[in-house]
């Protein structure tokens, strides 16, 4: 199937993927005189008596926004945010199918950081949470940081956290495959941008001893030049043996590279230079840094990429649906790294060790009892860590542990 | 009924009144690799072409973003913006209702004029229109001056300009029915804020030549005091004689009182000591200035109000799904007078004239055929003032004048 010329097909049709629905009936007079006015000036007052009641009587409960200004859209760099839009509504479709989540993009002619920060905490009133979405490093690092420390509701992320909870759940697997534990492995991760620093920092969480970073001009270490502050904070955090060198070389008998940069930047030889049963993850979007069958037929015992049409892929979707949708059930105020490690076990777990293979390291995409199983680890861990506002918003939940999904 | 009671359970049981749908299946890989990636990409690449692609690809073609920052909430004053979603999301559930037009409520954190318009420029690249709303005056006159010298979208603040074409159509009626002339009749407008300096300006262009504008302080006439630059302006406009004087002795032989005030302000000795066979259309909400059976108790020969309970609801609900469906279809870049004329035009003719009375002036809120009409009437107006950018999108429209809905 030729995706590119169908996606066309498919937008041109419906113009984009989303609409915005009714939950009420209106037909009669009476049905205006509650839906609107007079009669909704009343939720509208208890509100106002007690914010708190957005969560009730509004669209709030259920709503986030899907934030981007367009500057690191896929694969495809600094687009701006209308031509972002389409990976906004995919995002949003998606939030909907998996989570039940009420997701609507909000693409920002925003350049700055300051700019981005001021447009999404004027427009937060109305969602219950921010899902914010290709937006370029550095510059993305300041406005989540803001974002989380000013607002109430949640602020995560994607193309950072999502993507470290669901790598972190592949490679947990993986290594079972392999039969390595996360201790022992040398990891070799190429692109520390949005993805790359939060993907490190939870590895590291996870137990991981040995990684070395690389960009374009090959290993971080401190000290060395061409580094912005953030990788020089990796290049503190990782590479404890101060090593030197290219991307190629720093690959030479390393059990586990982790690319998020740009597409075919490795070579067979260089997977083929790796430790045995090696494990690559190539998650450049849309193209890998290596294909999946090139990497398989160079000796990687198990590949996972970011595209839907291979196995093994290292799919955000596997979270954010889920992460959300308990992350709203209980009303967190943020999604902490609690409720992130949460996910990601909970994502791990959703393929039996019976069933893991070198084809089979994370459940599929379209498995829904995945987003189940995450909405309730993640409602669990907000209530542990006293970030959810309304504990007894789990039972609206399925706990997966009583059976019946797995 | 008790609305009240009825909303806030209404409100409660949905969480609100919308939500967020797919147009497209998401059910196996391919889905998900058209959908979103790797197939999404194209339709980026061809808007970051083309920008105008966006109206093609995405759901900018058919969404519009309801704008508000919550300082002037239905009758309920400077409630905030999260007080306000209950109303934003009634007015999406109604453009989609009646208009098929895809709305979402944006309930803005921004006190200023200059933050609201900072804020509403950042998200418009996602949105084919922007309808204001609640918005207080005279903050909301600059805001809108700003953003539609600023935006290539339409920018429409509906409690201003919708209210205005409502009014209008109600007024031509309402005159035909006491056989009165507009050129001739003495008109009293109390409240001149957003809704109010509006309606005055349109009922001028639509031929009234005596109109007294009055606020908390009696009539407004050059010179007098507490009056900003907007009702001086309407002192300007209106008032030839200079009259000075209170509410109450500006309405003495007056022919038609319009109010978009406060509740209660009108007594029924106040409609008695109007001219014969008097017009009163009182539209404060939730409570009229004069409810709806005082009003004919006292002697009004046709009374409007905006409750959906009584006969003659002067709705915007008649104008803004119909407007803004019109706008979209031709993608215009604003809404100009023309286009707000035929709209007027379009609502009046939905009254066959053998029909007309004093209990129908104006067509059901809840007749489909009156957004057909005003779309149609709108997007042709459009085309022919010069706004539109796709002429031939009006052929998406049902034609009124075919039959078939009439």
């Amino acid at each position: 199937m030729d995706f590119y010329a169908e996606a066309l097909k498919l937008h041109e049709e419906h113009h984009g993927k989303i609409s915005v629905s009714s939950k009420v009936p209106i037909e009669t007079r009476d049905d205006l005189s509650v839906a609107y006015t007079p009669g909704v000036a009343e939720p509208c007052r208890k509100i106002h008596d007690d914010p708190t009641q957005a969560w009730r009587y509004t669209c709030k409960a259920n709503t986030i926004a899907v934030v981007t200004n367009g500057t690191a859209v896929l694969g495809l760099g600094d687009i701006g945010p209308m031509a972002g839009l389409p990976v906004m509504e995919g995002k949003a479709v998606l939030f909907k199918r998996f989570g039940g989540v009420d997701a609507f993009p909000i693409c920002l002619d925003a350049r700055t950081p300051e700019e981005v920060i001021a447009a999404t905490k004027a427009i937060a009133p109305g969602f219950g949470g921010i899902n914010l979405e290709d937006i370029k490093s550095p510059d993305c690092f300041e406005i989540e940081r803001v974002l989380e420390r000013d607002l109430d509701i949640p602020v995560f992320h994607d193309d950072q956290h999502g993507t470290a909870i669901v790598v972190t759940a592949a490679l947990l697997n993986a290594l079972a495959v392999v039969g390595k534990r996360i201790e022992d492995v040398r990891i070799v991760h190429n692109g520390p941008g949005a993805a790359g620093n939060a993907i490190i920092k939870m590895m590291l969480a996870a137990g991981a001893r040995h990684i070395i970073a690389c960009d374009e001009f090959g290993s971080l270490y401190p000290g060395r030049d061409n580094m912005d502050p953030y990788k020089a904070e990796l290049a503190d955090l990782t590479n404890p043996e101060g090593y030197q060198g290219t991307l190629a070389e720093a690959m030479a008998g390393a059990d586990v590279l982790v690319g998020t940069s740009k597409g075919n930047l490795v070579s067979q030889e260089m997977v083929r230079s790796m430790a045995e049963r090696p494990i690559v993850f190539a998650m450049a979007n849309p193209t890998p840094e290596i294909s999946y069958e090139d990497a398989r037929a160079a000796g990687a015992a198990v590949v996972g990429t970011g595209r839907s049409d291979n196995p093994n892929q290292i799919n955000n979707l596997l979270c954010f649906p889920g992460l959300f949708k308990g992350a709203l059930a209980v009303r967190s105020r943020d999604i902490n790294d609690d409720m992130k490690v949460a996910a990601a076990r909970a994502i791990a777990g959703c393929v039996p060790a019976e069933e893991r293979g070198p084809e089979s390291i994370i459940p599929s995409a379209l498995d829904p009892k995945v987003a189940a199983a995450v909405a309730h680890a993640v409602a669990k861990a907000a209530i542990g860590s006293g970030s959810a506002r309304d504990a007894a918003g789990i039972s609206t939940l399925e706990d997966p542990s009583e059976g019946g999904l797995a």
